[in-house]
C-alpha cells in the first residue's frame, strides 16, 4: 500500500453533469440580514403554502394504510396505474394503451429517459432557449449535444422556426418542446404548434413534449381563445414522447410521480420502446403507494380542479405583474400560464447593474428577494420570477423589487 | 416528408442495458395448466404475504396526512432524513455525518450512482459471480466493463481472492461486494472481509459494498459466531461506498427508499462527492413522504426487529432445505442469511436435463414451480430458490421439486 492515499477521480460523465442553476446560484447567497428572505426563485408551490388538497392526500393515504402495494411494481409501473394515465390523456389523435405509458420518478426522469433513449453520445437534441435547465444537464450527462433553438420574446415566446430548422443535421435525434413554458409562462397557439409539427415531420424527427404544466393555462388566456393542447393530440405523423408528472398539477413535487407517454402514429418507435423498457428495468419507477393512487389522482384532476388551480396562479401572477408594470427599467411578456414570468432588464436604465447575475446578487444582498438570473436558462439580461407564491409575499416582493430598481436607476 | 415513415433507432446505451434475468426468463413461461403456479423466483417478500408491520406503515402514513413533506426535498434528500441514516449506520471505523449520505430510489439507484461515478466508459469494476444481475446491467448501460470475480461454493461462497486480484489492471476503478449475498444466501466472516479489504488497499481501490441484506443473518449463523459486519465499520484505509435500502429490511421494496453512504477514512473521495451530488441533482431522490418517515423507520429497525425477521426467514429456509436434502440430484451450501439459496444440479444424475435453463423450463412446465436458472447470475448448472415465501408454499414447492427430480432421474 502506498504511504500517501491516492485520490480517487470521478468519472467524466459525473463531472460534466452540471445543473447551471446550481452553478450560478452558488455565488448568489448574501442576504440583507435585516430583511426576511422572500424566495421567488424556485418552482416549488409548497414553499409558500400552496399545498395539495385533502382529496389528493387521501388518495395516497389509503394506499399507505393498505398492505396491497408495498412490493415491487413492474419496472414500467403497475398496469392499472398506467391504464389510468393512458385513459386520462387519450384524446384527439392520441389514443394510449397502458403499454404506451412508462411511470417514472417525476417528469425529470421521464425527460432523461426519453433523451438517453433517442440519442447516442455525439448526436444532438434541439432544446429551447430560454429553457428549463435539466434539458442541458441531462444531455451533458449522456454526452449528447444540446442544440439551443430560440424562443422569441417579441413573438410571445414562440419558437424561431427558421433558426430551429437551421440547427438540424444528420445527427439530430429529436426536438424537445415545453409548453406551457418554464421559464416563460407562455402558452402556444394551435397554429404555432402545427408549424412545429410540420417542421418535425419534414425532418422525420420525433418530438419530446414536456407537458408538466399541462392545463395550467390562465382563465384570461382561455377566454382569449388559447387553451392547452397536447402535441400528441394533434399529431398524425410525428412520433411524440410526452413527459409529465403530478408535481405541478397536484402540487406534490416531492412525490416524484411522473410518466412518459408514447404516441406513435406511424409505427416507427418499436426499437425505442425496447430501449425505454430496458432502462426502466434498471432504474425502476416511482414509489408504489404513489403509483397505486394514480387511478384516483387522475379522476381528481378534473377540468374544474385545473381551472381553479390556474385561476389561483393567475391571481397571484396578476399581483406580481401589477407591481412590475410600475417599474420603468423592466419589461416582460404577460404570462399566460405555468408559474413563471421572464422579466427583461433594460440595463442602460440602471446606474450600476452589469448583468442579470449582478441584478440578482444585489437584489438579494439589499432586499433579500431571491430571483433566478436568465443565464440559468441561457437567456442573459432577463430574470425569472415565480408566482406559485402566496399573494402577500408577492406584494412585498414586488415592492422591494420596485425599491431596488429605483435605488439603482440612472435617474437616482 | 418521406412517404414511408422512417423507423427511429434507439441509442446504443439503451439497447445494451440488458437485464439477464429478463432475457433468460422471457423464454421460461409455459406452466402446467393443472397446477397453481408457485413462484420461488423473485426476491419480493410481498408476493406471499410477508408484509411490513403496522409500525412501519404508520411511520409513512403520518407523513401522508401532514402537509409538511410534499414539496421538493433537496436533491440528496432531506437533511434530517440523511442524519437519521448517518446515525443509524455509524459504528466502529465508520462515523457518518448527514453529508456522507445520499438518499436514492432504492438500493438499485444507489448502486448505479456509485458505479457511474467511479468509472468511465472503457474502465472496469469487479463484480461477484454468482452475483445480482443489476451490477452487470448497470455497467453495460454506462459502457463500463464488469469483470467477474468468482465466489467459491466449495468455500461457502467466499471470494476467490487470487482470481479476483488477477483481474485488476490500471483501468479497474472499484470492487463491488455483496454480503449477505444474493443469490448465495452466504454471510462472510470478519477474517475473510479483512482479506478483501487488504486486497483493495494493496491496489488503492474503493469498495462498493451492497449491504441491502444487512443484519438478515440467521440466528443459527449468529450462534455459530458469524454476524453481519458492515465493510465500512472495519475499514481504516479503504474508501467504502455502502448501498442499502428499506426494501428487504422493512419488507417494502415498492417504496424505492435507499441510500448511499460514504466512508472516506483517508480523504480521497472529494471529487467523487462532487460527481455523486451532481448526478443526484439531475435524478433527484426518493418519494418525499417515504424520506420523511426515515427517522422513525431507522428507530424501528431495532436488533430485536431484525433478529425476528431473520428468524422468520431461517424457519422458512429450513422448510425448504429440509426437502432439498432428500433429493439426491441436488447439492447446496446451507444458506446463512438473506433470502436465497443456490442449488447445484448434478446433471449426470438426470436423465434428460441439459442445463439449468432446461431444468427451470421443465420444472415450470410440469410442476408449475418458478425458479431462476443460475445463468441469470452467470453461474450455470445451479438454480436459485427464494425463501421469503410462506411456509406452506415452500412445503408444496419442495415436494413438487422432489417429484420433478424423481421423474427425471437417471434411475427413473
Ligand atoms: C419544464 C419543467 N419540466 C420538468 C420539471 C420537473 O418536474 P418533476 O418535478 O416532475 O421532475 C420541471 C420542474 O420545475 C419543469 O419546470
Ligand atoms: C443484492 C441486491 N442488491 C440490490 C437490490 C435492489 O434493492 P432495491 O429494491 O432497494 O433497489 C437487490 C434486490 O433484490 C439485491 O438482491
Amino acid at each position: 500500500m502506498s504511504e500517501v492515499a491516492r485520490t480517487l477521480k470521478a468519472s467524466q460523465s459525473s463531472l460534466r453533469t452540471i445543473n447551471p442553476i446550481r452553478k450560478i446560484v452558488e455565488n448568489i447567497k448574501n442576504v440583507n440580514p435585516n430583511l426576511k428572505v422572500l424566495s421567488l426563485s424556485i418552482g416549488d408551490p409548497a414553499v409558500y403554502g400552496m399545498h395539495p388538497n385533502s382529496d389528493i392526500l387521501e388518495a395516497v393515504q389509503d394506499e399507505t394504510k393498505s398492505v396491497a402495494h408495498h412490493g415491487y411494481p413492474p419496472a414500467v409501473g403497475y398496469e392499472f396505474a398506467r391504464k389510468a394515465v393512458a385513459e386520462k390523456y387519450s384524446q384527439g389523435e392520441a389514443s394510449y394503451k397502458s403499454d404506451d405509458v412508462v411511470l417514472t420518478s417525476g417528469c425529470s426522469l421521464a425527460l432523461d429517459l426519453a433523451i438517453q433513449t433517442l440519442a447516442d453520445p455525439g448526436e444532438n437534441i434541439l432544446v429551447p432557449t430560454p429553457g428549463f435547465s435539466i434539458y442541458v444537464t441531462s444531455c451533458a450527462h449522456h454526452g449528447i449535444e444540446p442544440r439551443c433553438y430560440k424562443l422569441l420574446s417579441e413573438q410571445g415566446w414562440e419558437m424561431d422556426l427558421a433558426q430551429c430548422e437551421s440547427l438540424i443535421d444528420d445527427k439530430t435525434r429529436g426536438i424537445l418542446v415545453n409548453n406551457p413554458s418554464n421559464p416563460c409562462g407562455s402558452v402556444w397557439t394551435e397554429a404555432h404548434m402545427r408549424d412545429i409539427l410540420a417542421l418535425a415531420a419534414r425532418h422525420n424527427l420525433p418530438i419530446i413534449s414536456d407537458e408538466v404544466y399541462a392545463d395550467i393555462v390562465f382563465p384570461s388566456t382561455v377566454a382569449a381563445g388559447i387553451r392547452f393542447i397536447s402535441f400528441a393530440s394533434i399529431s398524425t405523423n410525428v412520433p411524440i414522447l410526452t413527459t409529465s408528472s403530478m408535481s405541478k398539477q397536484g402540487l406534490v413535487p416531492g412525490w416524484r410521480l411522473g410518466w412518459l407517454l408514447l404516441h406513435d402514429p406511424t409505427h416507427v418507435m418499436e426499437q425505442i420502446r425496447v430501449g425505454l423498457v430496458q432502462i426502466a428495468q434498471m432504474i425502476f419507477g416511482p414509489n408504489s403507494m404513489a403509483q397505486a393512487a394514480l387511478p384516483r389522482l387522475m379522476q381528481l384532476m378534473t377540468p374544474e380542479y385545473m381551472a381553479s388551480l390556474a385561476g389561483t396562479l393567475q391571481r397571484q401572477a396578476d399581483v406580481l405583474i401589477h407591481q412590475l408594470r410600475t417599474i420603468p427599467q423592466l419589461t416582460f411578456v404577460e404570462p399566460q400560464g405555468a408559474m413563471y414570468v421572464m422579466v427583461g432588464l433594460k440595463l442602460a436604465e440602471f446606474r450600476d447593474i452589469e448583468s442579470d447575475i449582478d441584478f440578482c446578487q444585489k437584489l438579494l444582498a439589499e432586499q433579500s428577494v431571491a430571483a433566478l438570473p436568465g443565464s440559468c436558462f441561457r437567456q442573459p439580461n432577463f430574470i425569472r420570477l415565480v408566482f406559485c407564491v402566496a399573494e402577500d409575499v408577492l406584494v412585498e416582493a414586488g415592492q422591494r423589487i420596485a425599491q431596488f430598481c429605483a435605488d439603482h436607476s440612472v435617474q437616482a
